[in-house]
Parts: structure tokens; C-alpha cells; sequence
């Protein structure tokens, strides 16, 4: 071991895993960084591609761009399988690889809860493929309402669209689709826009639970004065692709079924040999360590870090790179063979939501005030643009952004596969 | 007749049949313009999509969007199956759509020249799919070729690309990969570049047939300067995905091959009832009516028009607006009765074509001088960048060129289909 460098092997390219690559990049170490994807995803916006307002590449950065300049660092495309934590290998669908400290940064996946149908009909989040899909398939939606003419109740069902779960990701996607309706409604000269609808489910009695209570009232208020159908307390059992069907007996003729009601862990985690939640999370310990191993790490929304509370850790970006610094540090120790390994304390730094254009919720925490309206808005445009990986990509979304507010347009709104 | 509005029936919303909707929104007119995708393509830069250099809502614009404002045309998503021209009825996969006048502006496809297996194996370079194929597949290619670290022969075929047909879209398509090249030598740090290649294949003894002889020259010069093999009279005949097979016996080990060696008329061209040449292009006489009709027209790259060479028009846009406009006089003129139809008569605006970053080539017509060098690549973006449809668009557009010209990246080069 003596000239050998340590191979440090990270698995997941999100926030964290990036964050990890670019503090091990400056050590004297092998940096291996896998993901089955050549980019970085920037998830806050995914609900901008998926609504046309961004292009795939404004949010999609590619990995070995990061690491131009880092020669201890290289990406391997790969999808990872599992872990062989005697034999300190990680196992890939592109053979193994050694290492002799691991971090599982492998992110999270969309959670039906056990639901097949609504698994198999609905649309999930998670991934810029998945944005792609919604997109195509909300533009094709008008384009076949179009079409027929002699036929009502087939029209409705096209052009009603509905998204599950009032977490950002719900609020922000019911909030973009109501605004591309109103961008719609100006190019189809001959189609009933009364026939159009917006449906925002949500199980528990509110959204947004990390908002403050008032914040989440005001949100309810914007997204219907935008003509979203906010229906709370509503829980969904079963989708064919035709019929939503709920708890309480009702249905929803709908085509359109957009699921952000839950996360678990990517199944890989399952396969690393700790022990998981009900989520599929990892856990580990104060030190990000997964229980029982010392060299094998996880960080991120695949980690079950127990902070005190029964309620997980939020699956934002600021837990995973303050969990990636941590991480980083201790496992330095453990190189130069230091025992006195730092505990994981999370600084919450707030949390903030879009309903749309020129319309946002930032909570209050020690650090920023609570706001609301234009001016929370433009807070969270400067906090999201500023954290975009690319030159020029922070130019180019700023002037998309600046052109859609003023104009109301949407370029974006091409359909790319063909389903004809 | 008396209160009812002539219809007119376009099929096609490429550079013809924009202009042509364009121009009959403002006549008291019905407008159905009907195509199979809901964008029009700004194919000219096709290629830099293919390469990573710009997304693809930057070079498709929303058809809906150019007549947002005019309540009488109206665009109809689908794919053109044939014509009745007896019950004057355009036959679609969405059902028939009646005309009083129509017009063919359908464009054209990849022409395999009937090599089957060549057609199977290789990228057409016509559609936006297409483009995003070919950008998947390249950049994959290089992620592969870094996982076979111990295969030279497989990591060569991998890293051996070659562009069939030296038009403009082949040396575009040639002179963008080898740069791409460039870029991501910088990005892998464990990959030997002199097993890289890029070869353009011509069958005749050189490129750019449309250009003056010393462009035709110094285009080759430049392309060699850049490292791409320029192998001139050389002749495909077979492809199986793994070895390009030449007529003189050679044969080139490749797992990429780019075919911009031909096109021919969409074959639906073929069900319309005229008289069709060799490339499946409908025979128009000078008033550009399909031969043996008065109500049905033809432009652009579907429409075969004498011009008193043996040559055909070149497939360029000028010709399909310059087309277009005659084509709407015409038929206003049957309108409205007369018989005075104007014929045709092709202006020649020149030709230009980029080798590169900071290089192209500008043929020298009435219009303007011969130019090469950066000048010419001025003069080219300036052309390309005012006819680029989209207010924002321009502006990102330029931006990015200017980005990719000063710190030689690409931040287009993202896998968005999954092959692991």
C-alpha cells in the first residue's frame, strides 16, 4: 500500500457525489465516479423541462466536464448492482470495481407504494428521460383533443391533467402546466379551453409540509387563482391510463396521471449489504458511516441519517453536500489513520418554492426571511440560477426565463418522439 | 361557392410550406397546413445538434406559434398517406381533409440507393430524431471505447467515425465531429486520441459540387488541417454495423457511419397521382402545377422542376421560399379567375458552407463575393442566425457559438437514451 494511492469509489453523480468528486479531486487519492448517466441533473428545474420552458442540456451537465482538469479523477458509465463489501468491490452491469473507501450517493427514485397500475400508467419525476416523456405527452394531448372534434368526452379526458402529491415538485408542476395551458390556449383557434382542467392531489389535509402554516394557505390560494383543482385530503388507490380512481369512490377521467407523491431509495441500495428502511434508505451513523462498515459511506436520499426526529432528513441538495463534506473529511482520517471522525449535524438553510411565473414561497430560517410573491421569486431565480453548473448556461436560462415572463411564450414546446 | 371560404390544403411545414402559410394567413383564405411533427425544422443546422453544439428546441420552433394571430390557418398534426385528387381529398392517418387547392411541399429523405443493409445500419441526418440519434451514439461511443481498456481492435472500430457524402451536410457533419473530438480529448484522461478517426467518403472526385472549383480545394485542405481522411471517388456498397464495405475491396472496421450521400422525395409523394422522376419527385410544370392538374402544386425538395439543365434544383430553402411565393400568386390568380399564371424562375443566392469553428466556405454569385476563412464563417453565422425562427432563440443561438468559438466546449454533449 505503501505507493499505492487510496481508491476512493463514489457512486451517483447528484449533488452529492459531484461534491464529493470535486473535494477529492484536490487530495492525493484515485477518484472513481459512477453513474449510468454521462450527466449531472440539476432535479429543482426537471419540472421545467418537462413543462417546455428549458432544454435538456440547460439542466443536464456533463460529468467529465467537472474533472477537465482533475487526472485523479475519472467516470465510468455504468449501471451499479451492488456492493461486495468482503471483498471491497462495488458491481456494476460493466464488470467490478475496487475500492477502499465507498460512498453510495445514488439518490432517490420515485415510490408508487406498491401501486402496479399507477406505477405502470402514470408519469414519475425523477429523471430527465421521464421530463421528456411528460412533455412530449402533454403537447400530444392537445394535438389529439384537436383531432376530435365529435367527441366531448374523449376531449376531457385528453385535456385534463393531473398531478399527485403537494411536496415543491407537485406545486411547481401543477403551477408550470396551468401556465402552458394559458400559453396553449393561444395557437388552438378552435379548441374549448373550458374543456381544459388542472388537478392537484394531495393525501394529507395541506402542502408544502416544511412551510410554515401560512405559506402553505397562500400557496393553496395562488395555484387555484391559477385555475389549479387543489383537492386535499384525497388519497389515489388505482390508474388504468383512463380512470383515476380515489379512496373516497370518485374517479377522474384523465390521461394524464404525474406522480410526485413519494420517494424511496434506488434499489441498488438494497444490494450493499446494511441495513435499509422502509424507504430502501441505508442507515448509517453520526459519522455517515452505513452501519457495521467503516470504509463504505452513503450520503444524500439514499441515506437514513436519524437526527433526533422521526421524520428523515428533506431530499434537497444542501443535505447531500453537507453530508458530501463530512463524508470527505472523515474518510481523509481514516487515510491518515486518525480515529477522531466528525459527526453529521445538518444546518437547514430554508426551503422555497415556484407556483409559477413570478409567483414563489421561501420559509423563513435563520438565514433568509419568509417571503412571498414577485420578490420571493426573484430570490429563488438568483439562488437557482447561480447554482447551475455551465458558463453560459446561467445566460441562456436567464434570458429564457426574463423572455417567458414578459412574453408568455414557450419554445420548448416540441414533441420529439413521434406517436402518431 | 359563394360564402364559402377556397380551402387550401399545404402539406409539409418545412422552409416551403411555412412561407407558404405564411402568405395565404393574409387572404380570405382557409389554411389547413398539415404535418407530422408539431415543429418546423431549421435543417441547415441539423448538424450541430447531431454534435452537440445547440439543443433541439433552438432549431425547431412551435408551428402553432407562427400563427398564433391568424384565426384562419390552421395546423393539423399528421402524417400524409396520399391523394384523391378526383374527390379532391388529402388522405392522412387522421382521416381526409378536403381541398380546394393544394399544395405538395412534403420534402424529402435519406436516398439509400436501395443498399438495404446500409439503410439498416447506418444515421440518416434529415429529422431531429435522427440528429439526437447520431449525438447519443457518438458520445457513447467514446464511454464505451474507455470500458474496453484491454481491446484495441473493438476500442478502434468504436473511435472510427465516417460521414458518407462530401455536400454540405457531409463536410458540416465531418468538420463538427473532428472538433467535437477535440473537446472531449481534453475530458478523457485514460483514452489514446491517435485511435481516433473521422473520414469523409465522396463518390465523385470532390466535395461541394455547387461550389467553385478553388473552394472545392480549399475545402478539402482545411478538412485534412482538421484531421479528417477525405477519401474522394470512393464508393460504398455494404454495411453490416461493424465493417463499411468499399467498392475497390476495402474495407473500413467503423460503428458509426453518417449517410448524407442522397435524398430523395418523402415516398409519400408517390400516392399523389402525378408523374414522379428517378429521386420520387413529382413533375411540375413552370407554373409549378403537378403535371395534369390545375388545383395541386409542388415546391421545394418534392417537386421536380425543368429548369432547362439536366440537373435538378439544388434541395435548399431559397428555392423552396422563392417557390412558395409563386406557387400563392398562382392560385390566388385562380381564385380570383384569371388565367394570367406566372412561371417560375429560379435566382441563385449562392452558396455557403462552415468546415468548422471559425471556418467556412461562401460561393461567389451576383449577390455577394467569395469568401473563405473567418470572414466567411461571419458571413455564415450571420445568414444562419437571421433566419433562425424565434425572438430568444437568435440570441441563445449566438451566444453558444460564441462560447463554443472562445473556450472550445460543448455543453450539448448529454446521452439522453440509456444503451448500458
Amino acid at each position: 500500500m505503501a505507493d499505492k494511492k487510496p481508491r476512493i469509489v463514489i457512486v451517483g453523480a447528484g449533488f452529492g457525489g459531484v461534491k464529493l468528486a470535486k473535494l477529492f479531486a484536490k487530495d492525493d487519492v484515485e477518484v472513481t465516479l459512477v453513474d449510468r448517466h454521462n450527466f449531472h441533473l440539476f432535479q429543482p428545474l426537471l419540472y421545467q423541462v418537462s413543462t417546455a420552458v428549458l432544454s435538456t442540456d440547460e439542466i443536464a451537465y456533463p460529468i467529465r466536464t467537472f474533472f477537465r482538469k482533475n487526472k485523479n479523477v475519472e467516470f465510468f458509465m455504468a449501471k451499479a448492482q451492488g456492493v461486495d463489501q468482503e471483498r471491497k468491490v462495488l458491481l456494476t452491469n460493466h464488470g467490478e470495481i475496487a475500492y477502499d473507501y465507498l460512498i453510495l450517493a445514488a439518490g432517490a427514485t420515485t415510490n408508487f407504494f406498491g401501486m402496479e397500475n399507477v406505477e405502470k400508467n402514470s408519469f414519475g419525476m425523477k429523471t430527465l428521460q421521464e421530463a421528456i416523456h411528460i412533455r412530449n405527452h402533454v403537447l400530444h394531448m392537445f394535438e389529439r383533443a384537436n383531432k376530435h372534434e365529435d367527441n366531448e368526452e374523449e376531449r376531457r379526458r385528453m385535456l385534463s391533467f393531473v398531478v399527485v402529491g403537494g411536496g415543491p415538485t407537485g406545486i411547481e408542476e401543477a403551477g408550470a402546466i396551468s401556465e402552458l395551458i394559458g400559453i396553449q390556449k393561444k395557437e388552438y383557434h378552435h379548441l374549448d379551453f373550458n374543456e381544459v382542467s388542472v388537478s392537484l392531489i394531495e393525501a394529507t389535509d395541506n402542502v408544502l409540509p416544511m412551510m410554515a402554516p401560512n405559506l402553505r394557505d397562500h400557496t393553496v390560494k395562488v395555484l387555484e387563482r391559477k385555475g389549479v383543482n387543489v383537492m386535499l385530503n384525497t388519497q389515489v388507490v388505482d390508474y388504468d391510463g383512463n380512470t383515476l380512481k380515489l379512496k373516497d369512490g370518485r374517479e377522474i377521467p384523465t390521461r394524464t396521471v404525474i406522480w410526485a407523491a413519494g420517494v424511496k431509495a434506488v434499489p441498488f441500495i438494497a444490494n450493499c449489504g446494511g441495513e435499509v428502511d422502509r424507504a430502501g434508505r441505508v442507515v448509517v451513523n453520526e459519522k455517515l458511516q452505513v452501519k457495521g462498515s467503516e470504509n463504505v459511506f452513503a450520503i444524500g436520499d439514499c441515506a437514513n441519517f436519524h437526527h433526533g426526529t422521526e421524520r428523515p432528513l428533506p431530499t434537497v441538495a444542501p443535505v447531500a453536500t453537507q453530508q458530501a463534506q463530512v463524508a470527505h473529511d472523515n474518510i481523509m482520517k481514516l487515510i491518515h489513520g486518525q480515529s477522531d471522525l466528525a459527526d453529521f449535524h445538518y444546518k437547514d438553510l430554508g426551503a422555497m418554492a415556484t407556483i409559477g411565473r413570478g409567483e414563489a414561497v421561501v420559509n423563513k430560517t435563520s438565514m433568509n426571511p419568509q417571503l412571498t410573491g414577485f420578490i420571493a421569486w426573484c430570490a429563488w431565480m438568483f439562488v437557482h440560477l447561480i447554482r447551475l453548473a455551465g458558463a453560459h448556461t446561467n445566460l441562456t436560462v436567464a434570458i429564457k426565463w426574463m423572455w417567458n415572463l414578459l412574453s408568455g411564450t414557450r419554445l420548448g414546446r416540441i414533441i420529439t418522439n413521434i406517436q402518431l
